[in-house]
């Protein structure tokens, strides 16, 4: 079956609605952005996430281009380049954001209704295109996994997670998942598991700081977590507690392999990557009830990074590389994908 | 300043009254425990933990005298040594209430008054004892500090933590603490980070997976934590979360002390050391809310197991010792301390 979440982002004629993952799966509510700002302050207030700021972005620039239909072309065309800003900005580590917005503004043209329908061409490509590469991603991380055994995730993976166990069940292979609940938000809790378990899987959750005991138990077989970002030196950006997992993973003789559709050419190294700072006060709630007293300061980087040197394979939609041989992903001249 | 954890079980005419932990610091509410068993109760419960159910355990067994003064000697001392059976086993994996139950079992004799007056002695002695050991270790751990710096802790090492900011802080060290939350009890967010700032400690809370991403920041200048129970071979029983820190600080050449009174000469290695698990149920709520949904499943190893490789310095009351060492902590012939 396709689980909830592989379809979390709908174009409607009143807008886009996005299904709040911040209340998944305790509630299933859909919030609608009735404009380009209103999805861009939705991406900023974490309504969704992983690759649901993708297609939010997406259909985003598509109300955009509604909002700029009665304008010239060069003044469409402008008013949607800031609407992209707006877009990009609302979240700096994952570079999905521009690269949904490059997608609509690079096939809208004109004004009126011929805005209207290229922009919408350019959203369902870059739809088409998101879903076909995770389908690949998902097929060659799945070839990576023994025919029973034990996995262990971080985070939510999103499709490429959806579409590596649709893989996986359809080569007959009999995965079982730990995954580990992720906070402050619980992605892991709420998203993951819950999915997993929609599509079947035996999946067992656990807290944070379980990884390194239950990779240390050899009931782990390999240890796969999507990207957000993979540097051209092999560098994993990813959520953070993506790095404490890899180095326990090394230590204990466990592969970890890192989803991404393709390592960013933008990125050469870590330092390329600016990881963002989320309000230290996520940290000291859970679902919104506090978990510590006033007394007490928060910290929370949303992201770390994972040298190459814990890193066992990046998987991409053409299939996986090792870490010090990602670069190899484009061929010569080749641009960002 | 004392803070309230550094004494949270006193003994009343009424019984013992334990501090509930489960729910400090949002409530500062005292169980009244009226006899030996409903003290094992609370301990089992969770009531208190770390170094709480050694004092719980100590005057749980006064409780126990009160209720054997009717009986004769032989009968008091048999029905006493039951009691301390259910203390004993009311947690399995820390030794603390073993030597709690033997430090007033060893005292006491007679019946009636004598019985009362030597179970309290013992109790007192065992106190004092412990505490004494507490202050000591936590001047070993203060003294393998930095004058200024940043120390990460998990859990909740309770007395050993407070008699180490103490020591720090006679010494003029100005220590910067990052406490990572430690779910699914949280006693990092509750206990840890509450006393530090209780004790004016500048203390930043982080959550179980980010742990290693401060480690690789550069910011922690040691890894502090307890330690339940430290075999004859070096390895660090602790809760669970602190394999991961511990892998983490040695992948990111951060020093790594484990602080624990004597290592356990009943425990030559991990092997002998029997692991709790607790229900996976308790993986899945936050505060008594839940945050999974009911398909899925939780796994709770309470301790991990903490090899001497990744292990700097095991810190007791007899000062600092390399893992691999510890078993000189002995003198020849010299039994369990």
């Amino acid at each position: 079956m396709t689980p909830v979440l592989a379809d979390s982002v709908k174009l409607t004629d009143d807008g886009v609605l996005i299904l709040d993952r911040r209340r998944f799966p305790f509630a299933r509510e859909w919030v609608l952005c009735r404009n380009s700002s209103e999805v861009a302050k939705a991406i900023e207030d974490m309504v969704t996430q992983s690759s649901g700021p993708y297609f939010a972005a997406l259909y985003g620039m598509v109300l955009a281009a509604r909002e700029a239909a009665g304008l010239r072309p060069h003044a469409a065309y402008a008013y949607m380049e800031q609407a992209g800003v707006r877009l990009t900005n609302a979240r700096r580590t994952n570079n999905h954001l521009r690269k949904a917005v490059h997608a609509v503004l690079s096939s809208v043209s004109g004004s009126g209704e011929t805005l209207l329908s290229s922009a919408l061409a350019g959203a369902q490509a870059g739809d088409d295109l998101y879903r076909g590469r995770s389908a690949a991603l998902g097929r060659a991380a799945a070839s990576l996994l023994p025919d029973e055994g034990g996995v262990m995730t971080h985070c939510w993976a999103d499709l490429y997670l959806v579409d590596l166990v649709a893989a996986a069940q359809r080569d007959g292979k009999r995965l079982r998942f730990f995954c580990t609940e992720t906070r402050p938000y619980l992605q892991g809790a709420r998203l993951t598991a819950e999915t997993l378990a929609e599509m079947g899987v035996d999946t067992t959750l656990i807290s944070d700081g379980m990884g390194a005991a239950v990779l240390q138990s050899g009931e782990v077989d390999a240890l796969v977590t999507a990207a957000d970002r993979v540097t051209m030196t092999g560098d994993v950006i990813n959520k953070v507690g993506t790095l404490g997992l890899a180095v326990a993973a090394a230590a204990f003789g466990v592969p970890f392999h890192a989803m991404v559709q393709a390592p960013d050419q933008d990125a050469r190294t870590a330092d390329d990557v600016p990881i963002e700072y989320r309000p230290g006060e996520e940290v000291l709630h859970t679902l919104g009830i506090r978990t510590a007293s006033e007394k007490v300061r928060g910290l929370y980087p949303a992201f770390d990074v994972t040298p190459p040197r814990f890193v066992t394979t990046i998987v991409t939609d053409r299939g996986p590389f090792e870490p010090h041989r990602i670069a190899e992903y484009y061929s010569e001249g080749e641009q960002n994908q």
